[in-house]
């Protein structure tokens, strides 16, 4: 069931993605925005859709938002990958933008891709104007100073800092990286739906920690063809991560708590939430 | 008149960006963010105040769009100084982002204040969330891959282009890269009043280029102290300007036709616009 509904998901947000593109000028900074959100698991539209579904509303009413947080996410890799931040050539197993291209076309693609994301907010299908205006509001504080952009400043900040990082700070720094986004994404049904997110605040700050050990996990242990991304970069590196600290198996059972700790925070939606609970358990299962 | 109108819009819209900053994590993109807004003319955060008193809008009702576009407009710059685009070490007098600190804080605080820009519009001082969605989604419009990002992206390109372009093809290139921002900027506060905003895109389609001529002017005229950047790279580069095609004096009657044009489109407006006019006959007058 749970993979079926993942790859609809994926190509329902696909479809979404080319439409929102094809009136961009033929220029090659808009061939790479394509080409940036091509791909990926496309989890935090995923989660965008099955909050969406929790609380009744359909994939035709919630789309606009999963694809602009897989705009967001994708701006946000494709700085990432950039030689002055993270310098990565292989992306979900294509060149980076940067490679392909050069690094103006990746600046510019990813600066494009945030502007995207915020566009696809004000559709009228997200309904009324209040909603449309708060998904925009949270988007924005999720995904700047506060939030995205922050974790990805500590992130960069860390390689140079003069001891490694503490199990508190990599906490913090992975709140704003990844789970800030997440926790967008999986509070945007009940935006919607004008519901209390609140009982899907606990189960995305458990998602988001559980993601991040999962990847750091995949980093040490994954293959990278599957990955479709250069590994074991973080202990080249000698950066402090979630196995660094933990251990291998620590972080593993540290995981395998938070999935449990997100499924039962869904208590209160009861059998309707088991897209959600079994997104949980993929997120520590994948491959890539 | 104008010059004390525009030092108060100034200040005013350099308090309220200190406010809109105050909350952010004491961390070096922060730091970085407030240095990008601080200085410059204000030109377009003054034009949406102009705009908005045109529409009988007080400054405290049109502060924050006046605050989002500067945001904006630091973000372009920060990015377009970098040394995979413009390469440029000096702006507003002082070392670019990426020279102060270095390029992966220069590519996050300009990412970060892009995102602040479509915070800020989410205000409620703003006025009906239809409006301030209204404004989101025409900023979306101005600021990406259909406008500014489109002009930078044309702007690069041209750099390696077989030919100069011609006359066309850059002023083309110049509706994005500034026409679509400070267009936007004229028709804040009709869309604030919930007015016609056609006499403003008249007035701003001949203010924007107008603007970029006096651009080029300044780039062969002026002196880099005044200006506070580096001049005569056009002409260094072998680029295409308006002067190229022109002639010195051909472009300076070119601009001034142009402010002419940009005052006539204010016509309906009678007096109250005199501070849209001033402004006009100020971008061909300025030193920087």
């Amino acid at each position: 069931m749970f993979p079926e509904r993942l790859a609809a998901a994926q190509a329902a947000i696909a479809t979404h993605l080319d439409a929102a593109m094809t009136a961009l000028p033929d220029q090659q900074v808009a061939h790479a925005m394509r080409y940036a959100v091509t791909g990926g698991k496309r989890l935090r539209g995923f989660l965008v859709l099955e909050s969406a579904a929790l609380h009744g509303i359909g994939t035709a009413a919630a789309i606009d938002a999963a694809a602009a947080v897989e705009c967001l996410h994708a701006y946000s890799l494709v700085h990432d990958d950039l030689p002055a931040m993270d310098d990565d050539a292989l992306r979900r197993g294509q060149p980076t933008v940067h490679v392909k291209w050069d690094e103006a076309t990746a600046i510019l693609a990813g600066d494009a891709l945030q502007t995207l994301a915020f566009q696809l907010l004000t559709e009228p299908a997200l309904g009324t104007a209040e909603r449309r205006l708060a998904l925009v509001a949270q988007l924005a504080r999720a995904s700047g100073a506060e939030g995205m952009v922050l974790g990805q400043a500590l992130d960069i900040a860390a390689e140079t800092a003069p001891a490694p990082l503490t199990l508190d700070q990599i906490t913090r720094l992975q709140a704003g990286k990844t789970g800030a986004l997440i926790g967008w994404s999986a509070m945007v049904g009940a935006v919607l739906a004008g519901a209390d997110p609140a009982p899907l605040g606990g189960y995305a700050r458990a998602l988001g920690l559980a993601f991040q050990i999962a990847d750091d996990v995949l980093d040490v242990e994954g293959d990278a063809a599957k990955a479709g991304k250069a590994l074991r970069k973080d202990a080249a590196a000698g950066k402090a991560t979630f196995v660094s600290l933990l251990g291998l198996e620590g972080a593993k059972s540290r995981a395998a708590a938070l999935v449990a700790e997100a499924e039962a925070a869904l208590a209160p939606y009861g059998a309707r939430a088991e897209g959600l609970r079994a997104l949980a358990r993929y997120v520590i299962a994948r491959e890539s």
